[in-house]
């Protein structure tokens, strides 16, 4: 048996970014109190979503993770609480900004960074302008509690994303993400959302931990985006599979949540082979994926 | 608007070959007469499900497409009610034997054949005794309804089976099934099944059609399998999901059934675009997937 207590924050983001980080930082002590051991923040989640508008002050959030508040801040509550973190910023690595998430082991160590694979790009989700496509590939990160992959918000809807983390070994798969209304599309998402992750959680057998915000964010009109008017609410509904695809637990499109689930990995692994899918793979028959 | 029925069948199989031929026929005029165009029938309706035991003589069952009794039945019907029809049968190609179905348009034209790419092999689900993985990749049908794709069964399974034919431009993906009971594991793996593909269906944007069958079947204990006893329950449970994975008809685990659903695969493009899922795909990164 190896258990592990896998969790989910959701929150709403304010302006103020000290803000954000102290409401991370108790989400993180309260979930450790739970009993949580590995713990997923949400993505960006140090600001309000930024990327409904273009600015380009707004490349100045970009920082080095050494550098970077929410890592500075939040990291050493891993050692201290013996806890997992995956924390979502926005890295500089010199002249290319990313989209990425740090790991820090629960002794403190950090085991490094994961960059955003898939970035999307619609009227106020404007992420190509803020972020260059990761260059790490899909990583998994061996931590105490068990190996996980992770994948950042749009990562998530590509099967491409968890099939590779779970060949690679991921025991769990963890999505940070801010995603909320379609103004244009007039669509909720949030059904199509929830049954992608469903899915790579069943094809690959293995349980999908996903953290969203929730809450209306509104930009004011700028000269510099033309007076683009634009107002997003984050749809929460933060969850957790099993392995095979059942959401087992549950956040409301609204309200802090912390959402906590345990796993025997042991167990899951062995799901994972008695179901024989990763036997029967033939990727010689899979060229259009990569071509 | 390129409205389109798909529809897919549900039936039981009985031990006797013309019996069932004869019960895919009314089902497929009674469909037809409702409005359906595509019309998708079970794996191996044929028969009782014959790889819940291992015997030789059974390899006699294995004709050439040409000599199938059921694709000399059912294809005249294609013409005369003007549907296109998903025939799964027992391939023999010479000396190797496929699990396939023929595509026969509404016109009559046969289209070709697919060969079952991902082979199972379970206690009672002993396909790789009977079936070689097969050899033609994963095909798409330019039918006069639309383009469709086709996995049969365990490729049902397979993130890599949908996102292929989704990338070769099938419009809609078609799966006939023969799944039940798991009398080792004691699990239902029935909503797992679901899940998964309703997971293709959301990532790819593309409705997913599935056709199984119903009831229990139970062999005999024979010399040749050191008296080994089994009996599958088959849960019907046929599907059919819109394009972001939703149910929208749904058959019950017993009980013949014609779910029928209409598409405009106009519709279903434009959403595939405007979500710019596709646009986004970075398939120099995918390396893990065919290695």
């Amino acid at each position: 048996m190896r258990k592990v207590k896998a969790c989910a924050l959701q929150f709403s983001c304010t302006k103020n970014v000290q803000e954000n980080i102290d409401k991370a930082a108790t989400l993180i002590k309260k979930a450790a109190a739970m009993g949580a051991q590995i713990i997923l923040l949400p993505e960006l989640f140090e600001r309000q979503y930024f990327c409904q508008e273009r600015r380009y002050d707004y490349y100045d959030f970009a920082k080095k993770v050494s550098e970077n508040d929410a890592v500075k801040a939040l990291s050493p509550l891993a050692k201290e609480l013996g806890v997992v973190l995956i924390i979502s910023f926005y890295e500089k690595d010199v002249n290319v900004l990313y989209n990425s998430v740090e790991i820090i082991d629960c002794d403190g160590t950090d085991l490094g960074t994961y960059r955003k694979t898939h970035i999307p790009d619609d009227h106020y989700y404007q992420e190509k302008f803020y972020f260059t496509p990761g260059n790490t590939g899909f990583k998994v990160f061996d931590t105490k509690y068990g190996k996980i992959g992770v994948g950042i918000c749009w990562d998530q809807w590509f099967p491409e994303t968890a099939r590779c983390l779970a060949i690679n070994g991921a025991e769990l798969l963890f999505y940070p993400t801010a995603i909320g209304s379609e103004p244009i599309l007039e669509s909720d998402s949030m059904p199509h959302w929830r049954r992608t992750m469903q899915g790579h959680s069943a094809a690959n057998v293995i349980p999908v931990i996903a953290a969203n915000r929730y809450g209306t964010e509104t930009v004011e009109p700028c000269d510099e985006n033309g007076g683009q008017k634009s107002s997003l609410n984050f749809y929460g509904s933060s969850f957790i599979t099993d392995e095979v695809g059942e959401i087992v637990e549950s956040a409301d499109r609204e309200g802090d949540a912390i959402l906590i689930h345990e796993f025997d990995l042991d167990e899951v692994n062995k799901a994972r082979f008695d179901w024989g899918l990763f036997r029967d793979r033939r990727p010689e028959c899979y060229g259009d994926i990569t071509g």
